[in-house]
């Protein structure tokens, strides 16, 4: 019994989430704003390579805002104010994802003339998320090397709705013993168009590259 | 009006889940089956930790076995039984953790007078997993100082309910730039019940402070 209603709430829950996705879209084309949602496991980079971003783009007079997603706390928005740009925090107290219409709210609290490029945070999880499309243009998907071989295919159905894949850290292969490739390759038999890109974040490389597969 | 129904059907499906998590704890308690929930974020050492511990629980005579849990595949499940242990596979699908009625259906298929003790991964998440008791006597959270200083306290829910807090890769803390001690804080300042342990797997460190942590 319980199962029934919930499968048949479930999928009125993502339909109704998709008819808010879509309206985000439209809502942020219509402001000319670029829109990508990154989603990826936890601590896997994604604020650190957002944060590159931010500064790449400002150096090519775009405007960017940014969307933290996070379970609780402001670590990741405070990180991204101090970079000068507009954010919104979206805290989601016991939900493991962002939905459409939390970031419609955010929306609303975004001068939204005033940004050329918005990045959106989901809350760190392979999962969920890729259930919940937000409404941006691109959807990046960011693991590590440090979460093992077996990431990409443990988590298959993420990688399916990415339109770029990020395998971060690949400087610490070696201490971790993962071998890069191993992901790429789960990663391509998954998704043969999106992108793949192998980034070390933290040493500012790959980051050229990813900024090139975003389309600047 | 979605919001509503989501909200009831939530807190009915987390009681059905609590009623059957109990059935669960009086079932492997009525087959002296002492049993630990690992918990905790993607790739952060689960399965490696309870393979120590399968090994030198052998090596005191206990007889072990494991339930693991993932959305898809079966390279943990691979893993455990490459000890020689019994063991379940459970794939969730879509979900994003284990619940109570999964593992039921683990707990037939297992040779319950043959186990002392049986260990249950759950699936990488720091989230939903908090919030689905599965019916072990100990919840156990294995996080790695390769996800950032400040997963604790971005996760909060989770660290209250654990019975034992892992903080694993350590060896890699000066690479990544992380100081484990934020971590110990953070967990400590959520749960001062919990022992709180600093370990690096992969090297064999902190397994017997752990195995006695959980009263071995």
């Amino acid at each position: 019994m319980h199962k029934v209603v919930e499968v048949e709430l479930g999928a009125d829950i993502l339909a109704a989430n998709m008819r808010i996705a879509d309206a985000n879209r439209e809502h942020l084309r219509g402001h000319k704003v670029l829109s990508f949602d990154f989603l990826g496991s936890i601590g896997s980079g994604k604020t650190l390579i957002i944060e590159h971003l931010i500064e790449s783009l400002k150096g090519k007079g775009k405007r960017v805002g940014c969307i933290a997603g996070d379970v609780a706390g402001d670590d990741d928005y405070r990180r991204f104010v101090r970079h000068g740009v507009v954010a919104e925090n979206l805290n989601t107290g016991k939900e493991c994802h962002l939905d459409a219409h939390m970031v419609d709210h955010a929306l609303e609290h975004l001068p939204l003339n005033e940004i050329d490029v918005l990045f959106i945070e989901n809350v760190g999880n392979l999962v969920c998320p890729g259930d919940f499309p937000l409404g941006a243009d691109k959807r990046i998907v960011v693991i590590s090397v440090t979460e093992g071989d077996d990431m990409v295919r443990k988590h298959p159905l993420i990688f399916t709705v990415a339109d770029a894949i990020v395998i971060n850290k690949v400087d610490l292969a070696g201490a971790v013993d993962v071998d890069p490739q191993i992901l790429v390759n789960d990663a391509k038999r998954l998704n043969a168009r999106a992108p793949i890109l192998l980034t070390d974040a933290k040493h500012g490389k790959g980051m050229a590259e990813l900024e090139k597969a975003l389309g600047f």
